[in-house]
């Protein structure tokens, strides 16, 4: 059983829907990929149903898939920005890159973002494995696994002392005087590190909740123990009871390992739910969606995600065999569950693609709203889950039908909040304040 | 005269108001300096009268002038995009430096902001002088003028390559036969320079512009040779009516001699306008203002903006002699535009204070309605100026003025529009459509 009494729930925002189809099916408006006005409705919708945060991934190339897949047409920072005017409560987490950006330009974006919102802000950690990026900011080849690590630990701690440069308080505003900061308050950090050297102070305030939300979704060994380090929430892909008992139970120790409560990190994993009057209704609107995956695109993207060129390979024979997974350099927790899926050669390549087509790995869902709730309760109560990250497979009417027909389930059992209670991101995820490593310090350089 | 029939007007926001002390006058609230809502009744009244953009400058940095000045709370792009979604045609200008980003992050974030706001975006190209800056990341002292502007010249070709490199029209979102893109028109880059080396193709499609609006205002030789070669509006310090004369002479024949057109780059000299009813109210007006300046803080800022120490200096002793030119290697065009005020001599650190408090360097005016209007309209007419970067002293007020009696009398002499007639930010300053490189061209690699 999770440590907290309720669930949290985050929604995980794709263009029109999670379901790699989605913008073909009549459930969706295709065109509502380049809206913005769509991306703050649905903002609005999360909000209805009282959930924790709104979430978008991001890359920072096209890559081969782009024939056949929406691509990403806002950066998720610019995004959110529009949809904190348009909403009130609900939490934005956005991806952002530590290999490709610098901390003081990220910091700033992000503490920016939760001025905006009123401390509303989250930051998804990412360190970017693909080829594709890499050649966008000037770099040969796969980066290695274990450099990008090194890379965003350093990164992400130096960005935490920015963020801790200005104490609370520290903005005196005061006409009288002339008085608008005290200088006291203000801190240089004066980093020095392998990576970066970076004087300080940041040039913006600390927020309302103190700092952005730290999210973290790498599964590897390096991104399992910097998530235990560093993360807040995480978002996983589980696709059974089990394996998510076992994610949940691993991850919880690290935490522990590393001095922190198990607590102070929240478990998410994934799940793409069709939701229908009756569990068959429910099963068919899933393979309405699935007839529409365009093989040749499903070929690329596997192609890709495991570094084996598929593209000549038999829809209708098994996979090939599969290099070891210390010889990938990309996203290993998504090979690992691949090679798991396949393990036993009885699945062809096109009931692998159908699988995948739902959440890219995620736990797909088929069932009526009373089901959804019990399979999140279940997974929440036996020890998976601290919460869910919601991944609508159409959008709006996927995030609709959650928000309006599940929710309100969760809520009649006391699973989950009925009004928000907290303003802030980390306040919604119950997390405590941020302490500041400066808090009383006394810094000459500043004075 | 200026080849166009009519003004273009661009507000310049900052804070609650331009003058240094504005933030401790009545006619303000401090602490709206740090309410997302404020800034966007700010692009609201600027809509109001139709100006064709709103502004914001950037540091990367706080530096010494923390305890007295009010800093720059919000990012540019992050607060433009909440300012985008509460307006509907004026446009969107934020600051962004060449020297601390990398082209690919930037080409994004600004295209983001262009779909955001259906095409009103532009940035303004700077080159982050200080050394305060640059010990953020990770740079030692203050970086040479030119290896700044070399760096800025190819960031901004292969950032203009990037947003090229998806054609009009490549975005196909066909439902029916699953296709998104059309492969064929959107192409990798392949830029391989000094600095930079960048595959491409930037990960969103073209905006309804085209590309963003491209403003700088440095007006060293090397800015003054950048703004011809690249930019299409150009914010200018000029204090009298000749200088601005010469500027504009200087800068046009410049853009011809890069094979330009003399109307695709337009100036815009800042003007700082204390408004009221009588002469002498405005005027008072400003005394009021000027009363409020903290002396400690402008001899930090002098010294500064001069790199020469005063903050032990008489405030009623005239400068010290100035360093020559070319050992400044911080914002040139401010430095000399100090050193001709003081070049008689006469001037004494606290009248040279009471003159750059209002609008570091930018002229002040204080009269009617009429007034203001009247000294525009020389400007415009005897070859000085395509249009001005109003600088309002105070906020939201100072702007109210400007729209609601200054403008319509512009609009009276058939200076001004009276409705917006184009729908993006290059329409509204009368740009033509931008070529794309990459128009027709087949590009095997994405194929």
């Amino acid at each position: 059983m999770s440590q907290d009494s309720q669930f949290h729930l985050n929604a995980f925002l794709m263009g029109v829907g999670h379901h790699e189809a989605a913008w073909r099916h009549p459930r969706t408006e295709a065109h509502r990929v380049l809206d913005v006005a769509h991306f703050q409705e649905l903002g609005r919708i999360a909000e209805r149903g009282k959930l924790d945060s709104v979430f978008f991934a991001d890359g920072l190339a096209v890559g081969p898939r782009i024939k056949h897949n929406t691509q990403a047409i806002f950066e998720p920072v610019t995004l959110l920005s529009a949809i904190a005017v348009a909403t009130e409560h609900v939490g934005l987490i956005a991806t952002a890159s530590t290999s490709y950006s610098d901390p003081y330009t990220l910091a700033r974006k992000f503490t920016s973002l939760d001025h905006i919102s009123s401390g509303r802000a989250g930051w998804n950690i990412v360190t970017s494995a693909g080829a594709d990026e890499a050649a966008n900011f000037g770099v040969d080849g796969i980066p290695a696994h274990s450099g990008r690590y090194e890379r965003a630990e350093e990164f992400v701690d130096v960005t935490l002392a920015l963020w801790d440069s200005w104490e609370d308080g520290a903005v005196v505003l005061d006409p009288e005087t002339g008085v608008f900061a005290d200088p006291g308050k203000v801190h240089t950090i004066d980093h020095d590190g392998p990576r970066f050297r970076i004087k300080g102070p940041l040039n913006s305030p600390r927020s309302a909740q103190g700092r952005p939300l730290l999210v973290q979704a790498g599964s590897s060994e390096s991104g399992k123990e910097f998530a235990a380090r560093y993360a807040e929430a995480v978002f996983t892909a589980q696709r059974t009871l089990e394996q998510g008992q076992e994610f949940y139970r691993d991850l919880k120790a690290r935490v522990v390992k590393h001095g922190r409560n198990a607590g102070d990190l929240k478990v998410l994993p994934g799940i793409v739910p069709f939701i229908a009057d009756t569990e068959e209704e429910a099963k068919a609107l899933e393979q309405s969606f699935t007839d529409l995956i365009s093989p040749e695109y499903s070929l690329r993207q596997l192609s890709t995600m495991l570094g084996v060129d598929l593209t000549k390979h038999s829809l209708d024979a098994p996979l090939p065999p599969l290099p070891p997974l210390d010889e990938i350099q990309g996203n290993k927790s998504r090979y690992q569950l691949v090679k798991d899926l396949a393990a036993d050669g009885s699945l062809t390549v096109r009931q692998l693609i159908g699988l995948l087509g739902g959440g890219r790995g995620h736990r797909t869902f088929a069932g009526t709203p009373e089901q959804v709730a019990d399979e999140l309760q279940t997974w929440f109560e036996q020890g998976a889950a601290d919460g869910f990250n919601i991944m609508p497979p159409y959008l709006p009417g996927g995030l609709d039908d959650f928000v309006d027909r599940v929710v309100p389930i969760l809520q009649q059992r006391g699973l989950f909040r009925t009004e928000y209670t907290a303003t802030t991101l980390r306040g919604h995820y119950g997390l405590a304040d941020v302490d500041n490593r400066f808090a009383g310090a006394v810094d000459e350089a500043s004075a």
